[in-house]
């Protein structure tokens, strides 16, 4: 009997990923990732030189959107299907192999898995590895303490109404913004409404050998990737005074 | 010369601490950690079996506390005055030795750290490597996704005032609540005026042999640790629709 255990990569930096994923991807014989269609993809370009020889690998091509708007009706029918075969194919699998599953950062934390790991119930054992999830890679860049003492921490997607993020903005001491992207103007606009965008930071690629980190004050409208990471740290709020 | 290396030590399973973390403690000669006096410690409980023959262990206690409240200045003073001791024995150390420091969780993230990392500035060269935080350990325990769609994730310290819990628990999706402990009562109410009580999970030593998750309404007001970590799923929100 074989199962799929979904291993979790961590923030990107091959050596931050846990001693268990670290040994379930180096023994793995069958190996299965999430990728654009005509590119490498992130999680198998971070198992570059860690994979055995004899390796079948499983690339889950995202269906093709140039030509349908990413909310379109018609991508989402796509997109369902896609999952539901690859979780067809995974319980076929499954029933003979141990299948290994890559996902980025940690797979219960926004993860692309859960789309499969939903579909899997009761058609196949499955097993997740927690990791470090992206955004602690790009706090621990920043090399200073994220949160202490009784700091509220709030994560928003930039893709949240302006209105709402300002709200949440104004209310938390640390913040992070992930899926800022294209909406950085208006993450931009509601940081500045609630007072925190001299303190925020830009950080791309966290913990790896090209990593980024910049003022998101210094950074243009037009050059923020989708997958980077904006964030605010807390000042350590405490009742008591500590020197 | 050496330095000072802050080995972030994950939620508590040994397997989950990342491969650069458990290299430098394996390889360690002088290991420090936070601990109260009299007892093992978590952290140092954490790598036993793990360590060298000849490691030169420096348990950093915690100054007695049964005497004085915790938040009184007297109290204050002896943790200053703890913290100024072991920044000036650690950067002593680090001329001539790498010293590794045990944390908990990630230690950029509520950890005990941050208070020698502050004072060691400019004094010493100091590495943190990042690792998994508690949370995901005790949101992995529950086996689920914790987050999708366009959640909002609002992490909370339960020694807030219940008002201002309430106020941030009914605008997040997705909640985290630590240093709940004596605190519960207070969480309880919170959670119940926001309509989340039902949703919540109570989960202590996520990812540990001993692991204990039970649903919060089932918790006895005196039954649960500081350590111990609330947890309330997203439930995926999303502008799209998706089956």
């Amino acid at each position: 009997m074989g199962k799929v255990i979904c291993a979790g990569l961590g923030p990107g930096d091959p050596e931050l990923m846990s001693v268990k994923s670290d040994r379930a991807i180096r023994g793995a014989r069958h190996l299965a990732y999430f990728r654009k269609k005509g590119r490498a993809g992130q999680a198998r370009r971070i198992v570059e030189g860690m994979l055995r020889d004899d390796v079948v690998e499983y690339a889950m091509e995202y269906p093709v959107t140039t030509e349908l708007r990413f909310d379109s009706s018609e991508y989402r029918a796509q997109l369902v299907a896609f999952y539901e075969e690859w979780a067809d194919r995974l319980e076929a699998l499954a029933r003979d192999h141990e299948v290994i599953v890559l996902c980025e950062g940690d797979p219960f934390f926004y993860g692309s898995f859960m789309h499969l790991h939903t579909r899997l119930q009761g058609r196949a054992e499955v097993e997740v590895l927690p990791a470090i999830p992206g955004m602690v890679g790009c706090w621990n860049a920043l090399d200073t303490p994220f949160t202490w003492g009784d700091d509220v921490v709030t994560v928003l997607m930039g893709t949240l109404p302006e209105a709402e993020l300002t709200d949440h903005m104004k209310r938390a001491d640390a913040l992070v913004v992930m899926k800022t992207g294209r909406n950085l103007p208006s993450v931009r606009r509601a940081l500045a409404a609630a007072g925190k965008l001299e303190d925020a930071w830009l950080v791309e690629r966290g913990t790896m050998p090209d990593q980024r980190v910049a003022r998101l004050s210094d950074v243009a409208d037009d050059d923020c990737p989708y997958f980077a990471i904006v964030l605010v740290h807390g000042q350590g709020r405490r009742p008591e005074a500590e020197t």
